[in-house]
């Protein structure tokens, strides 16, 4: 094939979990040098002002019911702008590694011989666990912390329930939020206690940001009485109970308030 | 008790794995407002250049073996100095809420009622599965990530060998790598596949980065032939070997060459 310009790596960006603060030096530098970028839903506006004024942009949208373009669009027009000659950033939301199919796009643009670079952004696990002070392991609470995703149709949903249910390791599930019941029945049915503290984060790192703090047993009610929406990350585990830090939490006013549901019971 | 000039409250910031530019811009601007930084091991010049010149500076050393300052003498630090009124920032390798002991300091600073703001980073695991093109979730191979600590001493070792031996959830191991052969051996009599991808990355995402792929019964000793030594992060999971991945990354000149095991088996 006879290329006309030299082609440039595709660089696949993660923006963080929605404070434009928490972009990471890498990503501004890049979003500033953009010929094109194809963002994500979830960008705020905050974000997409860095991009350099003379490049193009466009949107990808996707959510869980719905996609502005397909994954095959998005590969597709990444191809064909690197083929251009533009330098392209792929923006997505959190950290691209991290249930952001940035793999998959990376693997397509190998593929088709086309160079990228992968550069991390703060996940949402850990952007969350930071704003709300959940560490996501602790001395005798969490020896380690494991991440999985809730999925968006129930009957793709097989997780390994037993080796999930063990209340030293903390779960974070992300995009859980339609399967929450069914979730915390089969972790409860699999032995993780009720009372387990769960913490549901709605639009985490954001001025817009909600927690709603719960146990096992309520989380799903909770979540209903409480109307939150995706995206809403999900934390269970005994760090979600650290009392000496929740308490000053609600001393410092730059952060949302704690919500605690009623009906749980202090563990 | 009365305190002559307003505490401010004590940043507990994440620096990232290594590379510079994966500071947020959130880390770069409280080190430029800093009055005091207390800072850890493995921390580079070229972070702790975007100090301000007018901070003063504290070692806090730390590392499997050694410490310049006891945990005891790190917290007791941060009190004093924000009781002083100065503003503090504790400045910490990879994410501080991911073994990093963010959460016990917190938790400190909190007990003795002195206000704290966590501040995520790029953990190691994310920065180098980013670097070293290693997706950590990934359709069809990967359906989750997990972190655990390969701890400092042996006899410290109880992990949950049966939940880890899950092909299907790509292993992250901070501070593995003496333990590394008891891990391995653990995990397969536990029935993690022989043959199961093992990336060994030291000094990851920093210009002295080294990367080792082997397999799980043979990285122990891969990582004895190549001599590798800490910070040493592990990835087992099917994810360390995409191959389009992995091959496009040959002709990235840009980052470290892969050094493959020759002892161990194509998957």
């Amino acid at each position: 094939m006879l290329i006309q310009k030299p082609i440039k790596p595709v660089f696949i960006v993660g923006a963080g979990p929605g404070d434009p603060e928490l972009l990471t030096l890498k990503a501004v530098r890049l979003l500033r040098q953009a010929g094109a970028v194809i963002y994500d839903r979830l960008i705020s506006d905050e974000i997409l002002a860095f991009i350099n004024p003379a490049a193009k942009r466009y949107f990808a949208g996707k959510s869980c019911k719905q996609h502005s373009m397909t994954q095959d669009e998005i590969n597709h027009l990444m191809v064909t702008l690197a083929r251009q000659g533009v330098q392209v950033v792929r923006l997505k939301g959190g950290d691209p590694l991290i249930f952001g199919r940035g793999g998959e796009e990376a693997s397509y643009l190998a593929e088709h011989d086309i160079l990228f670079e992968l550069v991390s952004g703060i996940s949402a696990a850990s952007g969350c666990s930071s704003y709300y002070n959940i560490p996501l392991t602790y001395r005798g609470m969490a020896t380690g912390v494991r991440y999985v995703t809730g999925h968006c149709k129930a009957e793709e949903l097989s997780l390994n329930w037993q080796s999930l249910a063990d209340p030293y390791t903390t779960l974070v599930i992300y995009m859980g939020l339609a399967n929450l019941s069914l979730i915390a029945t089969r972790l409860m049915e699999h032995g993780m206690p009720p009372l387990l503290p769960v913490a549901l984060i709605e639009n985490g790192t954001t001025p817009q940001g909600r927690i709603v703090i719960s146990d096992l047993k309520h989380c799903a009610k909770a979540a209903q009485q409480h109307q939150l929406v995706p995206p809403t990350l999900i934390i269970m585990g005994r760090v979600v109970s650290l009392d000496g830090i929740g308490d000053i939490n609600q001393k410092n006013q730059s952060r949302s308030p704690v919500q605690y549901d009623t009906s749980r019971q202090k563990v």
